[in-house]
């Protein structure tokens, strides 16, 4: 990425992080002994991630014409339905992860009950936050929540879950790649949707942003792939192999590391093709290279 | 209760029922392998509970002066969430509860990763379901989403779960009392007052609707602690005296079993006053007097 797309990388993050804390500050004021699990959530929610998701929708929002902080309902709610993912995917019946973005893992920090409570409370929340947006109008409410909802339940991401849980040491290309559609793409289409809905954009625009998404996501996890047999621990912030660790068949050792460099490549290529549509997509390109050359 | 109101209770938790297997087969239609998942969510969905809530929301949907249909969405979203805290608060990590409603419970049947995003799966259907309802306004499906996700978030029932877990051995009587507030009572009066929003009633009825099922939702607990107490075990479905074993405080073990009868008794019959204001309230006063004097 260059100066410019760092700078407007770190400013959208940067609304995302003071939107997530004035939240914070509103629930605690009205928290009285719930003040506990409101750190537990928080402490998962800052913990320092990329941000990618927000600032996706922040971004779709502002390309199809309209103010990127319209937007940050939106973009907050995904970003606590992707930070309860983490926090029950860390859990001991889970993956049992002790470190997530190189702190102790939410359950680590909280125990176990606080964790599974904290997880729940984020994915709840994100619907408060939609449903009481008073700057978006009822429709437009209603169909970030249908999106998310969609995106988040058993034919998108937690669907994707289940699949990870259960034929992960059996898995075939196909179903490795439905899989991957639904854990790591289902949110990230939502991302880029949410964001166009936000804006009011007409149909053949959040059909491009979709499959800007679809083409992104499976990069992305796919590159995840090859992040947990090659990169430095210290960068990434968790443990590397455990997906070998935990018996987990992935794109990368499926096909190798190099077939898997190549097609990440690729489909973020067709993914920046897909930006075509819209005006003023610079950003967003480097975004999509950054992603793909990322070490962390 | 005498034959007509428990007909018309059998009659309303059988709409609920229909209702809920209707959706269980449109989603298992579109599922591949996320089968199992949504084996595991309706296992628990339909393990014979007494619905109470789903038909407090199409009661006073009618005694609003509409058709009881036109809240199934809100009954059975709201039935979502109150099985997906029952599923979790069943968790190993939580109450450790082997049995619930006289079946093994979920992470018994289907093993703890299953149950956790089971509970999961259910929490984020509610709100898909109200979402995507083609029948109701925007502004409606708004209201009833933002009403459910403030009584299940950390101001109500998750919050009232995390000061469970928490303060459990220490409370006194006021935060007791708050605790139930939110664990038992959010949900109920979410359940009196969507059925009064899906109706499209005004703010005097919906307020009436609230002050009934704070005073229910109290004596409901209080009657829940009794039976934890003195409840023969078969018919109750789960063990008795587990508040005792996880050295829980409750209102009964507080107050003493006598101050406890009492005290649930005054407050039924506050809440039926509180039913003045609706007509036909006959169905519902019977069925407060019912809660009271359950042995189950």
């Amino acid at each position: 990425m260059d100066g410019f797309a760092k700078k407007r990388l770190d400013g959208l993050a940067g609304m995302v992080n003071s939107r997530l804390e004035e939240i914070k500050q509103k629930v605690l004021e009205k928290a009285g002994a719930q003040a506990d699990i409101i750190e537990a959530m928080w402490y998962s929610l800052s913990a320092g991630g990329k941000r990618i998701r927000p600032v996706l929708v922040l971004e779709f929002c502002r390309i199809c014409g309209e103010n990127a902080e319209d937007a940050l309902p939106a973009a907050c709610a995904l970003e606590m339905v992707h930070t309860f993912s983490l926090i029950h995917d860390d859990l001991p019946c889970m993956d049992n992860d002790d470190m997530r973005r190189g702190k102790p893992s939410c359950h680590k920090a909280f125990g176990e009950a606080q964790a599974l409570l904290a997880g729940d409370a984020l994915l709840n929340f994100a619907y408060e936050i939609l449903a009481e947006d008073g700057n978006l109008s009822a429709e437009t409410r209603v169909k970030l929540i249908s999106e998310l909802s969609k995106a988040t339940g058993v034919m998108g991401m937690i669907g994707g879950q289940v699949i990870d849980t259960t034929y992960a040491g059996e898995f075939d290309e196909k179903l490795l790649l439905d899989m991957y559609s639904m854990k790591t793409g289902a949110l990230l289409k939502a991302a880029c949707k949410m964001g166009c809905i936000s804006a009011g954009a007409d149909k053949p625009l959040i059909e491009a942003a979709e499959r800007y998404a679809e083409k992104l996501g499976l990069a992305f996890q796919i590159k995840d792939d090859i992040l947990d047999m090659t990169a430095d621990e210290k960068i990434l912030g968790k443990p590397v192999g455990s997906d070998e660790k935990n018996g987990k068949r992935t794109y990368a050792s499926l096909k190798g590391l190099e077939d898997s460099r190549r097609y990440a490549e690729k489909l973020t290529a067709e993914a920046c093709g897909e930006l075509e549509r819209f005006p003023d997509n610079g950003f967003l390109k480097q975004l999509s290279g950054h992603l793909l050359s990322r070490n962390y």
